[in-house]
């Protein structure tokens, strides 16, 4: 059996130092605008950040994770309604994309390009990550890249080369997500059976207990991904997609 | 020079009526569930289409477009935070996932997964389309999937063996996207040159003609994806994350 790229790649957070040079990063991202897009409007963007001070700002509006202070080079990937607006206002055309629908259809559209950034990337040897903190401060990382009127930040990607010390980490079984023609009513019983691999797993058990926490599930809702921070990050991106004239 | 997947992709809307068996689309799913996910909670879910009575009922709701009648099956890919919630109160946590935030990240995660599910599945040999009718009937898709509270569809593929009569359409030039270091301001001749090879695509300049339009834009602003029909969909799918929970 020949080996299988997507069943087993891996997020890489730790990076070498190497350099990627421009034309190979010119070329992934090339190929990758051949991914899906919504009426092939190409409805992205994407922010090469590689200039020490501006990665430097940069890595700070996402705390600094290592990911973002260790990579070559940061990716930031937009929902972009502007260049198409712009074209159809030019051409004699009323485009009508200042709105929340449209909104979604561009975050389609360029979180479908980034994972193909991302596969392609992947598949030549670099290391990505994306880094979900993209949502936090998505007004500071706008006002930063000068962003305009409907281009808002989606997608974040840490690139590099892997340094090697990372391994894979676990997944719920495929039942957990496939429904056959409706939507599966489990029982609490098999609700609990889909993570029961996930708390088992060694890396989990140790990180429950470094938390001081009940469960696996406490980590998430208590320090990960607490409902407050969930609400005021609900917040602040309304406020964005607000004053980028999606809302 | 080895011929290159991502460069040569096309989108498949017609297809041979082969059969896909279970175990191979099984299969790729559980390799699209390698894909990068936020704090890997797996936000997603996958509802398989294939019962010719529910794959009557679900292309309907896509109007009938030629790729979701024809193909073999449909996969409606949702944004799930219902199973992850309930896991969390089943553990005894509070989940603070109903919320604005929250559908973005799962959305996220249910793309890049969906995507991921496109480049294996075409890698494989099979055709894929994305039925960019999701959002218009998303809650009468809800409804016949019969999907629970805090999920919601997101993404629809239509998926078979294509019969191998397309072709690949055209893409904007690199430099349209991306940009270094600061969003690019380009003067208005320059926005127009980004779409110039667009617009001289032979396919577009019949399509002007045929829809009786002065310019390529005007088919996108006054047909395709006119400002009305983005407005009543923004409010219906407003409406369903309203009656999802998710906001």
């Amino acid at each position: 059996m020949k080996f299988d790229y997507f069943s087993n790649r891996i997020t890489v957070r730790n990076f070498n130092g190497r350099h990627i040079p421009d034309e190979k990063l010119t070329n992934i991202i090339e190929r990758a605008m051949h991914a899906p897009s919504c009426g092939n409007m190409q409805l992205y963007s994407v922010i090469v950040t590689r200039d020490p001070s501006m990665k430097t700002k940069l890595a700070a509006q996402h705390f600094n994770q290592p990911a973002s202070t260790g990579c070559d080079v940061i990716l930031t990937i937009c929902a972009d309604f502007n260049r198409f607006s712009r074209w159809c206002k030019l051409s004699g055309a009323k485009p009508g994309y200042d709105n929340f629908h449209s909104f979604i259809t561009a975050l389609t559209d360029a979180v479908i390009f980034s994972q193909q950034i991302v596969t392609i990337a992947e598949m030549e040897g670099l290391g990505t990550c994306y880094l979900g903190t993209v949502n936090y401060n998505a007004n500071d990382i706008s006002n930063l890249l000068e962003l305009p009127e409907l281009v808002v930040p989606v997608a974040s990607l840490a690139i590099g080369y892997p340094k090697g010390d990372e391994k894979q980490v676990e997944r719920l079984p495929v039942r957990a997500v496939i429904h056959n023609e409706k939507y599966r009513k489990d029982s609490d019983q098999e609700t609990l059976n889909l993570f029961k691999d996930k708390e088992e797993y060694p890396d989990n058990i140790k990180f429950v207990k470094e938390n001081q926490k009940a469960s696996l599930a406490s980590v998430f809702t208590d320090i990960r991904y607490p409902k407050e921070m969930n609400e005021a990050v609900s917040k602040s991106f309304t406020k964005l997609l607000k004053i980028k004239k999606f809302l």
